[in-house]
């Protein structure tokens, strides 16, 4: 059980002028992280990426969930919208009272108002990836917001 | 080879008052999307969610890399922030001309201003998530954004 202090996070990450790159882990890995949350105690498999990698647009978290695990509460959000992206295994979501099956490769979007839980339902890990952004914050995106240089790609030896 | 047009994505998607639910498809589909670019042609493996699922805060779309392959061009941003999330396999970005090795739990963020392009140098596919949300739209987030209910959570038998 590693909790992902900046200090132990140092030697995995790397900064340019335009970006960070940081090593989270294999797969496998997702299950060791852990973190405190004040007034809901200790929350296993979950590992918060925004202050650690430099977000300015997002929190992103990778998360796993035991076989037979679930959230023990409800949440909304304010203003985040929020997305998962469910990675490897089985589960359920359940919003505003509703039941939806999800699997690898479900993407459920929730806006800010739903009334969330989860749980793993199935016999094997869950892990997913969960991104809450400020609802309606886009404006322009893909290739819209993309500008592709005429210089040609090289790489070296 | 599938396109994903909204149309053949219909059987695919249920939505609720505060949600849109998506099935993108196993890990192992993922190479089978592809999409056309005016100007650059047709991408394969690349698919992009926002339209789909009705995103208002990103762009993310879910992405696979044949070995040996790679993006045929640089490209930076407008007002996007970037954010590169890799489940699988192992790669390289180059960013204003350094070069990351990534691999499985990579996480990447670029700055609009980054230039950059990535390849897959291994022998192994390479799955990843590219999010892109406007920089410096992010007011508050997680546990500070979320409110959690009183509301015992309950499931069906």
């Amino acid at each position: 059980m590693s909790d992902s202090t900046m200090h132990g996070n140092k030697s995995k990450i790397r900064t340019g002028t335009n970006f960070t790159a940081y090593k989270s882990g294999a797969r496998s890995e997702w299950p060791d992280h852990s973190l405190e949350i004040p007034g809901l105690g200790e929350i296993h498999g979950k590992h918060f990426l925004k202050d650690i990698v430099g977000f300015t647009g997002s929190e992103i978290s990778i998360n796993s969930l035991p076989p037979g695990a679930g959230m023990p509460f409800y949440h909304q959000h304010q203003e985040n919208e929020e997305i998962y992206i469910f990675i490897q295994g089985r589960g359920q979501m359940q919003i505003d009272g509703e039941i939806i099956d999800v699997q690898e490769g479900s993407v459920v979007r929730i806006a800010p108002n739903g009334l969330r839980t989860w749980r793993n339902n199935s016999h094997e890990p869950l892990l997913y990836i969960v991104a809450q952004m400020r609802a309606n914050s886009l404006r322009q995106y893909g290739f819209g917001d993309g500008v592709v240089s005429e210089k040609k790609v090289t790489w070296p030896n």
